[in-house]
């Protein structure tokens, strides 16, 4: 019935707004996750909001529609249902990022995975609930719960493509200076602080120094900036030099 | 200027829709974080849809408007910029699951924390994102990556949230059974199963008691559940005793 992958489907029960779907939908491409299963919406479909929200998210065009839950979560062998309220049921409860670790090493095993939701103000029936492995709960602040729909579905996407770390294109700093150019940096720094007569009284120079590097090298610096400001010292201590000779 | 406390403030600098302004500040209230900075929104502020989207978030009355980005980072010790667009720049790239955990720690050390965001469509700019400490990025798919704003601070306010697991209240299963009570409870069963005939031939019922048990003890019963289930192994073995009585 529906299309299943490598990702979690998300299956958004009676979903009311076609802004949310739509959101949903692109949230959804943000984040790696590409199918979506839509359970009688509440307004008709293909609906103007969601086309409008989805900024142009290739989910949407692809979105299954189903009648009911039954047809929705049969092609799958792991269901989460996310919910904020506590049910009196017997289930597991976890986090969005311990479900989405879990997911990830089912579908390595061939599991297809679902994500339920439900309606926006009544969530998901018990019934859909009792049809889950586990239920998926988000840490809200318990004073303000309620959580938009497509923020909701934004947090698994998000978790589900989160283990990643930072994408490949944004490259670590790759030309920090050696702990030997530091050094040579700070002997040069130091000795023309001393030359113009900065480390007084002498004994506290010692605490001086050690509070002038630290800075430096908490900065984790380049050695593009070692030589940028190597040439600035250079410069002051001429200027310095200059001004004293003209004097 | 600014509010700062012990959450990070989220700094959207020249916000163009209202809509994304109230949905950011729904989004922080959702996930605890209660200080938001508007340096100059493109529309008049107060603004209808922001109000509207916020669903009532305390967060969006509180939020302050400044005229600059330098006023708004005026207070702050260690500054996140959000940009889905490598710059280059030698600047720290951290996940926001990095830096939430980054700020939770500096936050515990006095520090004031805060994270910028740039315009809808232009992001921010190279000056905002060079007075910042660190570059967060998100790892969206490349094919598809334009994220919405408030998609973008409901990752930040979500990680920020994200480390304390469960909402209480949603309490772990509590009632397990032992192993002992399951064994009791395999006995029983395959008592029955076997007067009804059920391990044939002899040779495979080692494999299919082992079968058998597998599947009970992956669902991890509670003491309730076996209970019922004794209920249902007598009932049904009595009335086939009945059955073959009546015969």
């Amino acid at each position: 019935m529906s299309k299943t992958g490598d990702t979690p489907s998300i299956i958004l029960v009676n979903p009311q707004l076609g802004e949310n779907i739509g959101a949903a939908a692109r949230v959804m491409g943000n984040f790696g996750l590409s199918d979506l299963i839509l359970v009688e919406p509440r307004d008709s479909w293909p609906n103007d909001k969601a086309v409008s929200m989805a900024a142009g998210s290739p989910v949407l065009d692809a979105a299954t529609l189903v009648p009911d839950v039954s047809t929705a979560i049969a092609p799958f062998t792991r269901l989460y249902a996310t919910t904020a309220r506590p049910r009196d049921m017997e289930k597991p409860v976890l986090t969005a990022r311990q479900a989405m670790a879990e997911a990830k090493t089912a579908i390595t095993q061939g599991e297809k995975v679902g994500v339920l939701y439900g309606a926006e103000q009544s969530g998901l029936s018990n019934e859909a609930v009792t049809a889950a492995d586990a239920i998926i709960t988000l840490p809200v602040n318990r004073a303000f719960s309620s959580l938009n729909l497509a923020q909701a579905v934004s947090v698994t996407a998000y978790e589900w493509t989160a283990e990643e770390g930072a994408p490949a294109e944004f490259e670590p700093i790759t030309d920090l200076a050696s702990r030997e150019n530091l050094e040579r940096m700070f002997e040069h720094f130091e000795d023309e602080l001393d030359r113009a007569g900065f480390f007084y009284p002498p004994d506290k120079t010692p605490l001086m120094v050690q509070n002038l590097r630290n800075g430096f090298i908490r900065g984790r610096w380049t050695n593009q900036e070692v030589r940028t400001f190597r040439g600035a010292i250079k410069a002051l201590a001429l200027g310095r030099g200059k001004a004293r000779v003209g004097r």
